[in-house]
């Protein structure tokens, strides 16, 4: 039996093992040998949004943006404080792409400043994600009173040019926001919703996919929602139907009202998984203070001038958070979760839904998160002995792996299932 | 100018109107004669269930229903109150072909019962519908455990079978019942749920319009859903997309939790009606007792041992039916309505949704809706003088009419817009 390296805990949707030879330099195996492995990235998509990064890494927002709503931008935390917390949980980022905001002015785009930003995620490993290319809300000031026949081409423009001018660094763009309320939503007068209402879901939906994979055809393109019932079924019926080639469904699950539990979550999972799509948890959030009260239906409604975190919110918010990240890393179809802010400062609706506090500060939820992430389910550098063959055996999650002996590293990867790897180390 | 025939209250939707030439039997214009005119019919259809009618009409239920869930069968109404009602009201009807109660035992369908409490009604002039070819309740005991193929095979021989023995006495169907629900509803094991959700709801609802077109190619056939949100929209767009061809839509409105009123019941067609498709309130509710409480989900799981209707409900139930009505008939795209019980006793859920009380008196809502279909929206016979080119003109609701002069008559019609009629009396 070769010596093995495994994580404690092992769950089988997302974990991978491989009978590993390693060579020498000269082609030989390295038998009865000390050989250190280690996990250095996860295949599964643990993720948050970046907006916090713009002003820091990419500079300041362009003129014509102070009237458009925004969220997510942290003004007192340094980049130093954000940059280790985050990237020392996650591995993909979403950047804003808000029609409204990135383009105030028609024709004036704010592409250098996502472009930096997108890039020194990129440095750093991250795969990066843009958000939304089609949307009913933050649209551009100037798009009212368009003709829909213009609408529509600028839509396309839209879709094709970001996913064409971006391609290469980044490639995973939500194609489509909320096209299951976009005909019928009410947020006063908003040429989208009439574009959305006039051709119907199934045709706003498909140009929305049609152009971003003509732009990109390399691109994983997502439809996102946060309607995950009935509704949401039965548009991807149609959609698929139709035959648009959704790679990822997308679901969003704000609980600023409390969390849903492991059933709801699992019922929930199992309902869109018939699909055989995989499922992206683009936009989660768990809150360390008060819940919204049940009683608000748009969680937009809910404005209060203060929303703190506490001590009891976020020890609930810890032990709810890694109960979530359980039932979705453990469910087949889920391959990303994303979660809906790094701190509270500057969080949608002001809630505290970060695992940094305003301050910067950790709350027990990043140690929380820490601990799956880069604890339970991550490879820490571990000594094994390969056995005559030269052979180990590695088990862990999906991911990047590396081997080092006699101060020679090899990486390699393990995915899905059982595999038979041989790696030979450099001289 | 010729003398006018019209009804006090034209409803632009649903009322037509026409200069019509009376001829007499030599083919000489009719010059400075009365002529009565009156309407015989309405093309707009005012239904109602006819499930009553069943035993006192067609016979005895066969032998193994005795288990199967069932309502609207009064069992102390004679025969002759029932149908004076019923046809003093109603033009359509909607006859019970559940699978479960149609076909307790395989092979031994309640065709004959069935076949003739249709004819009795259409010999009546009434136009028969036949409801529901597919549903995932009330499903015969003996499907279950049947495999998935067998299940699909007996599906499309029932719903091509029924269209197609029925065809020319029942040429309206409900194709399919509830399919927004139907892959994830919980009601027990049921193979028909286990269907739709291994093929999907498009497949499903393809399926049951494939078989129903091709037992009858001149049928009427409908999606019918109590889901009018989003989710039903979603559907309705995918199935449009997948080339299904729905004749009408089926809009479901039990209102045993209160009267939705006239915003949102104008909003709602007003969403459906932008597919362009014929829309059919086809299962129309209103209590004339105390309203079911908000909170309960799912109106089957009410059940109380008496719901007794009172006068104030009585007169709150004719007050609302009028309403409703109105904004029913005064949308353009709105051509049926079926209520869900003609009395009480017996009624769905026992709640008192019928316009007469379970003793067969008449509640104050069956006088209401008289007024309107009988009366206001109704040419009683008017007596008219043609010109001295024979002309006339007839104002009213779409539908059937005759004119009388000298004791000859002839029928004409009146449909959309405005038109010229030669009549010509007979001898």
């Amino acid at each position: 039996m070769p010596s093995v390296a495994r994580i404690p805990t092992a769950l089988p949707a997302k974990t991978a093992g491989a009978d590993v030879v390693v060579l020498g330099a000269d082609g030989a195996p390295l038998a009865d040998a000390e050989v250190v492995v280690e996990q250095t990235s996860h295949a599964f998509g643990f993720g948050n949004i970046g907006f916090d990064f713009l002003p820091l890494v990419g500079g300041p927002a362009p003129e014509g943006v102070e009237d458009v709503e925004a969220f997510g931008t942290a003004s007192s935390l340094d980049l130093e404080t954000l940059s280790d917390a985050w990237l020392g949980l996650f591995n993909q980022v979403t950047l804003p792409f808000y029609w409204g905001r990135y383009e105030p002015r028609r024709g004036e785009p704010d592409r250098e400043r996502l472009r930096r930003t997108a890039q020194w995620f990129a440095d750093r490993g991250v795969t990066v994600k843009g958000h939304p290319l089609l949307w009913h809300t933050i649209t551009p000031s100037w798009l009212a009173g368009l003709p829909l026949d213009e609408v529509e081409q600028l839509q396309r423009e839209r879709s094709r040019g970001l996913t064409a001018e971006f391609a290469g660094l980044i490639d995973v763009w939500d194609a489509i926001n909320e096209a299951v309320i976009m005909p019928v939503f009410d947020n006063g007068a908003n040429r989208i919703t009439d574009l959305a209402r006039d051709r119907g879901r199934i045709a706003t939906v498909k140009l929305a996919f049609e152009e971003a994979r003509a732009g990109n055809p390399s691109a994983t393109l997502l439809i996102n929602d946060f309607d995950l019932g009935s509704a949401y079924e039965c548009l991807i019926e149609g959609l698929l139907e139709a035959g648009v080639a959704i790679d990822a469904i997308g679901l969003q699950t704000h609980m600023h009202q409390g969390y849903r539990g492991e059933e709801w979550t699992t019922a929930m999972l199992d309902r869109f998984a018939r699909y055989g799509l995989p499922l992206h948890m683009t936009e989660t959030t768990i809150v360390s203070g008060h819940l919204m009260p049940p009683e608000i239906d748009d969680l937009n409604d809910y404005r209060i001038p203060d929303w703190p975190s506490t001590p009891e919110g976020e020890a609930r918010q810890a032990d709810e958070l890694v109960r979530h990240y359980r039932t979705l890393v453990g469910h087949p179809s889920v391959r990303v979760i994303n979660a809906w802010g790094i701190t509270d400062e500057g969080a949608w609706l002001g809630a505290p839904v970060g695992v940094l506090r305003k301050d910067g500060s950790r709350k027990p939820s990043y140690d929380a998160l820490h601990g799956l992430i880069k604890g339970e389910w991550w490879l820490a550098p571990t000594t094994v002995r390969t056995d005559a063959e030269g052979r180990i055996r590695v088990e862990g999650f999906e991911g990047g792996y590396r081997a080092t002996a006699g101060g020679a590293s090899a990486d390699f990867g393990l995915t899905g299932g059982d595999g038979a790897i041989t790696l030979r180390l450099p001289a």
